[in-house]
């Protein structure tokens, strides 16, 4: 014990002495919950050619932008987007203020609590109920009332908060890529607004880091003279689709060099990404650890959930276009942060 | 001169040696084109409380926004915005894909060159002119073209490319908030595609901190099934008046602590910047420099010019509340980069 003291103190003098004798140490795997596969491999291989100074794909500082979509990508999705979950809980205060909704569809279906009846709601439908529980209010009484149902929600199958359910491994590949000069933007099918109240808490983005489905808003003055924005049942952007890469045109004004996604509606996202020149990562979340997680996509089929799908058609461009698809279940050695040892 | 290389070489040494007793070296100062003055003095207070740690107006790093009006607040916007110009100028490029708009107005008009009648274009005109010539092609193929004109056209006075007319004071602004944390931000009425083309190596602000007037863009394929977006004759945002905070909220998800602008297009963004808490540092340019630049607005009746006026009711609102109104007279010791000696 005091041998090894002694020597430990001798070479932190060693090494303030002379900085260049220092010992290497090894860093510890920033990716460490990635199993070794092709997964991994992909990353490591893509953040090596880019950012080597003389590599002839090297990417510029501030050209090294990485887009990642968010519900299934970045945190759990099923059985139901967090933010549908969050809207719907909304509807019998909204139901309090405006009283002639109570009888009237999709409203009273969700008041009624059926989830059966909820889960058979056209897409017509959800939009009606988003509409109506995300506007009419100020951007920071929205802001306020998120903020506060993230921190009391739970999540049925974990009893956990939503913002406890992101991935590890895709934590880690945020941070590595952070620490490689790339910018991390979401792009995300969700609501803009609804994201930005999490984001930078839960990943570390910024709100203008966040791209996603946004709505206007509405400048005007309240009684004392005061400025403020209200939420607008407008779309501005949908982005999803061929929404992601129009967002990230709009939003960002850079093609990405790596994008993330899980479901057809990350594919055109994909598609720009590697449409660039040099080096582009575009990879995709399989959801195929039904037990430590959900198996759905091509990995199995589950009932029509209303998330985004993992469809064959999408399996098959991934291969022919080389994008690496992830295998929850193989290259990820957790799923969630608080699984750690 | 032996003598004074000689305490060079010691005072080095010695700094070499002993860092903490190396000499202080005081920096040039960062806003050495500005007069000492009110205008100067707001800069100079309002960065000093909002950076120093334990100030009790102290603005956390990640969320220091400043936010820029461009034409006629950070470059020259008399007698035509620099778009404008280019549009007219696209106008025969224009004619010459679609033959039909030869004898059609507005676009006759614009052909005949007679500037007179130009002048007199409505606004519904203009914004028809600007739609034809800013949508249609891909984002790549406008991006070139817009590169291509900026590098060859002249302003008829300076006889300078429009991006030397920037005003010195603006850009030492600009580089001495960054130099303290600062995130700077373009808030134009301008075309945001167009100042993204210019705005990263004139001022240092790449295109995700340009936030302007957008037009929608559509995902497509090209024959080889490369996808590429193609821009559409569709706003998504009119970045003015209103536009400007509802940009702002939607672009970049915070509210600046300060905003500088020079006309009415700005005012709700001056605003809507004075209605946080804390410290906020709101500034009008006024062009009353009919000798270095323009004088206009309240300092002097100039004949309609199509660009954003600064009216009297904006400068008493500026008076009211504690906004600042810079004179390009009295507080710039020179206008442009070039006439520094």
């Amino acid at each position: 014990m005091l041998n090894r003291n002694r020597s430990l103190t001798l070479v932190s003098l060693c090494a303030l002495t002379f900085p260049f004798l220092a010992p290497v140490v090894h860093a510890e795997d920033p990716l460490a919950s990635w199993n070794d596969g092709s997964a991994k491999q992909a990353i490591v291989d893509f953040v090596k050619v880019t950012t080597t100074q003389g590599s002839p794909q090297f990417v510029a500082p501030e050209e090294r932008i990485a887009a990642f979509d968010q519900d299934g990508t970045l945190w759990v999705e099923h059985p139901m987007y967090t933010q549908v979950t969050y809207c719907f809980e909304r509807v019998p205060a909204l139901v309090k203020q405006k009283p002639e909704l109570k009888n009237k569809e999709p409203f009273k279906t969700v008041l009624s609590g059926n989830r059966e009846a909820m889960a058979k709601l056209s897409t017509n439908q959800l939009v009606e109920i988003l509409a109506a529980t995300l506007s009419g209010m100020s951007v920071d009484e929205f802001k306020a009332e998120a903020k506060r149902w993230l921190g009391e929600a739970k999540d049925p199958r974990w009893k956990r908060s939503y913002t406890e359910l992101t991935y590890q491994p895709m934590q880690e590949l945020l941070g590595y890529l952070r620490a490689n000069g790339y910018k991390t933007y979401i792009v995300t099918g969700g609501g803009q607004d609804f994201v930005r109240v999490y984001a930078n808490q839960t990943y570390g983005i910024p709100p203008e880091q966040v791209v996603g489905t946004a709505g206007e808003t509405k400048f005007g003055y309240d009684n004392s003279g005061k400025p403020f924005l209200t939420k607008q049942p407008k779309l501005v952007l949908n982005d999803n689709n061929a929404g992601k890469p129009e967002g990230i045109y709009l939003m960002i004004g850079r093609r990405p060099y790596a994008a993330f996604g899980n479901s057809t509606g990350d594919r055109q996202m994909l598609e720009y990404t590697k449409a660039g020149d040099g080096a582009r990562l575009a990879m995709l979340v399989l959801h195929d650890d039904a037990e430590r997680e959900y198996a759905y996509g091509p990995a199995e089929s589950l009932p029509d959930t209303k998330v985004g799908t993992f469809t064959q058609a999408l399996y098959d461009e991934a291969q022919k276009n080389g994008w690496t698809v992830i295998s929850m279940k193989n290259d990820w050695k957790v799923i969630f942060p608080f699984e750690r040892k």
